[in-house]
């Protein structure tokens, strides 16, 4: 499986040019649309997003990671083996968290060059194509590194602010629920919001924070747009508040 | 076929995990997105449009049927089978009118449950892998209900309001345009709107009602937004004019 | 390979039940997204779209092309080989540019009709199983045209405005790169725009235009929104700037 985990949208022609590339160098591959939303030209707030939503995908899935600022510029390719998976991405720090939370991890510099590389389309016409050999069992095209990429190695364990936000109006945070103490309460935003399991635990209208499916810490409100409601936006900090 | 119908949209990680569950659970079997953006947190509209669409599809496909606010609460999951297809949904009348308009009927009460059940998500946990027992031919993970739930039972047979606009502006109702006599005029926002057959009818700007390609009245601007013209929003009431 | 190139959205009803009636006419054939939202109602801009995309997708793909403002009227239905790929489409142009700019070209008139035809969603009811006919090798259910119909024969070989903004707000155009001399300076919207390479040749907040990996010239902010910075929309001209 390929799992496609990128900020290109579905709409456009980013994404099904991917496709068509994966199709054509890995035929029979199945392709999954992980995120095609995630934050634009932002691998930080992206790495948390992709460090917590891999684990839904089984071993051996191979995620093509493309958040790619620096596109055509001298960035590096690389590659990641974590947990079982395959990571495709620039280097750019995008891959950051999820090699730090695996206590096993191999890298690759990408040596591989297409026939015809563009300026500014690399995922179509480099990241797909390595994502498609290593999905098709080949090896890795690349120098094996004997250390992490040095990008993004300075960035928390968890971020402590708003790093999604859904269609929904749900507002996910960097944090991992799993490192909060029971009964915390977190400010956001000007505002205290309490613990609760699930939506239908809380009144319509009311704001709350909960463990997502994912294991984030997300600020919600049941039947209600957290997002408006309390005037989130991408990049908001997110406190624990004192008792 | 397994057939996709929630409110989760295709760009966030919702999806993308739904499809994920149904490659491992039912691998082979093509899955198709009918709808993402069914409308929110609300069964009672999406169950007259589900009532209108799923008829396009063929007999034997299993429709995965999510618009689940109560998820996380003690709501059952159901199997509905009706007109040689299948439906799973939670039990909150999303299935009523389908229901209601198959002379023949069949429900189940889903008492499976998953090794791992998140609060939130019972999409990819629940819902999904039943889905992936019915398309792979497995019987039904339930007991057979003896007659249909009551939510959505005192709902009409049509739903005299728009309850979805699509990308285009154009506004949909919940009422079948094989309800209406020939000749009958809409009155909506305050405007009276005549029938049309199709959009070349009208003259470029103008307002007008038809039978869209699955039966539901729709009120729509020839190339133009019925949406902004008339200041449409899902749940406005449309009523027959008087002569 | 089938390829959809259409204003439909994904989210809503109508790609679905499109990629329904592939699966049922071409089964096994790979069905692709190109795009999903060219621009609405408008065949014109679309066709320079479709001329700058389809030669990402490889030979024998088939191009299910459906901007069609004109669906229930007596406009006809074609289909077009070019360039080694197959087009079905609206006969409105939107296959014009990709016929011009191919040495060789074949034309029918689409002479089959389907058993049921909606009024408004020929889409799904006519052209896709004209496509799903195609892509499993039938011959076309047509008739030869001696010459290439004539809508859009007026049309320039590029076209001076803004065609379609992506998810970034970079803004595409209907000019083929390739046909400015070097060091050309773009004006669009009362602004001067320079050539670069890539996003990352300037700096962050600056407006220029590139190469697009399509070949369109495209105007751009590096890491911001140029749609935002420079009041862009879909039909703005540009023009070449005096030295």
């Amino acid at each position: 499986m390929i799992v496609l985990f990128t900020d290109y949208g579905l709409h456009g022609p980013y994404t099904g040019q991917l496709k068509a590339m994966l199709l054509r160098e890995a035929p029979g591959v199945p392709v999954i649309d992980l995120l095609a939303d995630a934050p634009a030209y932002d691998p930080r707030r992206s790495a948390y997003l992709l460090a917590a939503y891999y684990g839904a995908f089984p071993a051996a899935s191979v995620f093509l990671c493309i958040i790619d600022p620096g596109v055509g510029s001298a960035r590096d390719a690389c590659v990641l083996r974590a947990d079982a998976r395959w990571f495709v991405a620039p280097d750019n720090g995008l891959l950051a968290i999820v090699s730090r939370r695996s206590p096993h991890q191999e890298w690759w510099r990408v040596t591989w060059q297409p026939p015809a590389l563009s300026a500014t389309f690399h995922g179509r016409d480099l990241f797909a194509p390595v994502a498609a050999m290593i999905a098709r069992g080949q090896p890795v095209p690349g120098e094996v590194l004997a250390r992490q990429p040095e990008t993004g190695a300075q960035w928390p364990d968890d971020l402590p602010e708003i790093i999604y936000i859904d269609r929904f109006g749900n507002a996910m945070t960097g944090l991992r629920a799993c490192t909060l103490p029971p009964g915390t309460r977190l400010e956001i935003a000007g505002k205290t919001v309490v613990r609760a399991r699930t939506f239908a635990d809380v009144a319509p209208g009311e704001a709350f924070w909960y463990e997502n499916a994912n294991g984030l810490v997300e600020i919600a409100v049941n039947r209600g747009r957290a997002d408006a409601s309390l005037g989130l936006a991408c990049g908001a900090p997110v406190s624990i508040a004192r008792v």
